[in-house]
């Protein structure tokens, strides 16, 4: 079938075979097939849609379209966690030190920030020497004597959903459900994985706003993860206000580090606990979601994974010695800060307005090519449901560049709602696909 | 706004801004929008359309993505017809004679034909010298003399629906009434004419197969054309049987040349007087209907046509002696028939798959970079409601290849349907827009 055909025929709303979409990669990936059609095609498909069949399909041709890590030499179960992205994000940097230290092997391939969403990758570097380019050699060389590793997208595995992701960047493709979910599970596949847990974001702070989306996606994720035959659970969370307080790199490596050892946010810890748990529970390693928690508990509290990270960020050329001297991190010149302007409760604490608050500072990413600082951000120091007395401190914001901080102290002042009355805090578990009971 | 920005405004429904639609055709032209951007748009204007004020937005920005024809000073009016193309349409070597000889200024720009349908510009390069290359320069002198002209696109007109059209083709965004509207008008827009008579054809042989598409596409062109402030007159027609007798280049200029001797077919006659009365009526030469299709048999019968076509085909570098002697034109090597297998009448005899034989024969493109040759082709002897008697011929096949004759033969066998019952001829105006009452 020629490529105007193929176009045509889902641009027709009819399914296309797998036969169909997987030479219709493979073309596009060897740069067969223009931009210009694949453009077309994405197009069609962001209006007719994928089934599940043709989702799958689809996953698999971009996961084959490069290399497979074969991490069968490794005893233990493979087990990853991806995050659809939020604000103030920093689970990985727990969650897999607990879990490799649980005794899973968790071959963590994460994104950078964009927009105001952050990035594992940019947290990972605001800690001196680290390195999160390695070959794939080192990163199973880093995997055999950790349980884990940190590394970025390489030229080795799902080529395809490189080329495709930044076609879908410039021509509005991005918002597409089988899109999304392709994208995700060939990138994760390719890690050998035989179980992932995702964390499906949904509030204002959220890539999908609203809660329907993330269902539909969760649901998109679960289904053709299992088709391509790995252990799926989807965990849909609330993004309306940032995650834990740290909003900014070196910042939330600090969050992380105080979590791993104890001292972590309350909303943190539990997001922390529920995805480990699910993790230990698709590795086998526990049978309940209780008994899975209780481990999260006792391994963080016996201070294993505070070692393990440190292990890692060695492993990897980073300063292990920024674990117990968080002066070695990158330190903002100038702070400022935003208190209550009366009595009562903090109502609203807006996720997407406090990220870009913190992007604009320089923790991220406008276009894909802007230079990060590692060292800025926000402290986000009441949660809603909170109570607050006026001049009390609800934000600090950490700056290089004192234009930047007058602007970004006013998003952040706009982005706080006071109530006189009570507010309940948030609740962070929306659902769970598949249920649990 | 940014390309994709502007992308995701019409993928979501919203209407587009005269300067974004003109900004955007301005920046593809100079090549700063690069294809795989406007390939996505294109799909998104597929799903989701463009109203009238946004298609006749896009004409204009195509229009005057180059020059437009200034013949202000030609004192005629200026009158064109553009067929959506068919199969056996010569209708354009009738009309313009008849046109400018009867006081028009016809500065017709045609198109190739591609896939089973003819184009005008193949079927007068069967006149041995015959140049459609002209440049402007030279076109305004045959013009001056002629009344008339028949040349193909240029760089300098519309280059934007050039590029557009050569990427629609490609990304499976043919089919699109808004696409094809700003298409056709804003190449006959550039022609500098003052009113346009448009020849919508519907069934198997036309491009669009469905009446209800060719009033879609008829009532959108009337209402831009109207509303970048020409007069605008277009007539549906019937293209499930080929038009005429001949399908085939010089066959169809044998047919032409044949109607202007007052000896053509009735249904191809009935057609180009019909088309002609109108551009009259257009051109206010005439103020009824019944004045202006009498204008035409007065025209037809003086001879002056055929002397008009003769000077044109002089004028533009052909071998003018081929109106008197058709041993001047190409005459392909074979031929054989297909013949009636029982009594009976014409119920069918399928456009699309005559016009598939034709082209397999080799007088018509598979591809735009197909070579033709200008000889070969079918001459349909029957018309549907035609009796027939056992061993009558119905088909004639011209060839130069006997292998292609075997199978175009087979076409055309299986395009032809007997019945034993009498059958109506088909009616051949099926609708005009505006009406006449």
């Amino acid at each position: 079938m020629n490529t105007p055909e193929l176009i045509r025929k889902k641009r027709d709303g009819c399914a296309l075979e797998r036969g169909e979409i997987f030479e219709f990669i493979e073309r596009y990936t060897r740069g067969e097939i223009p931009d210009y059609q694949c453009a077309a095609f994405l197009m069609a498909v962001f209006f007719r849609g994928l089934d599940g069949r043709e989702t799958a399909d689809l996953t698999e041709a971009m996961l084959h379209s490069g290399q497979v890590l074969d991490l069968s030499c490794f005893p233990q179960p493979k087990i990853d966690k991806h995050s659809t992205g939020g604000v103030g994000d920093k689970t990985s940097l727990v969650i897999a030190p607990v879990a490799a230290a649980s005794g899973l092997l968790v071959p963590m391939i994460s994104g950078r920030g964009l927009g105001h969403t952050g990035g594992t990758l940019d947290k990972l570097e605001s800690i001196p020497g680290f390195n999160t380019r390695l070959t794939l050699a080192e990163f199973r060389r880093v995997l055999g004597v950790c349980g884990m590793g940190l590394i970025g997208q390489t030229d080795e595995l799902a080529p395809a959903d490189r080329k495709l992701y930044a076609l879908r960047d410039v021509t509005a493709t991005v918002e597409s459900i089988p899109l999304i979910a392709a994208s995700i599970l060939s990138k994760k596949l390719a890690e050998g994985i035989d179980g992932l847990v995702l964390d499906v974001k949904t509030g204002s702070g959220a890539f999908l706003k609203k809660f329907q989306n993330a269902r539909e996606l969760a649901t998109c994720l679960v289904e053709i993860g299992t088709a391509c035959g790995i252990g799926v659970q989807a965990l849909i969370t609330d993004m309306s206000e940032p995650l834990g307080n740290a909003v900014g790199n070196a910042l939330e490596v600090v969050e992380a580090l105080e979590t791993l050892k104890g001292r972590g946010p309350q909303d943190l810890v539990e997001l922390c606990r529920e995805l480990t748990a699910h993790m230990l529970l698709l590795g086998g390693l526990e049978a309940t979601l209780d008994a899975a928690r209780a481990r999260f508990d006792t391994v963080l509290a016996s201070g294993q994974a505070l070692e393990k990270l440190a292990q890692v960020i060695g492993a990897q050329g980073g300063d292990a010695r920024v674990v117990e001297d968080y002066s070695r991190l990158p330190r903002a010149q100038h702070e400022d800060s935003v208190v209550a302007p009366e009595d009562g409760f903090v109502a609203g604490l807006e996720a997407q307005a406090v990220g870009q608050a913190s992007m604009l500072l320089g923790a991220g990413r406008q276009r894909l090519d802007s230079v990060i600082d590692p060292a800025v951000g926000v402290i986000v120091e009441k949660k809603v449901g909170d109570p607050v007395s006026t001049g009390e401190r609800i934000c600090t914001l950490y700056a290089n560049d004192l234009g930047l901080l007058r602007r970004a102290r006013e998003m952040v002042r706009a982005a706080i709602e006071i109530s006189p009355e009570p507010v309940r805090a948030l609740p962070l578990i929306l659902a769970r696909l598949p249920e649990f009971g």
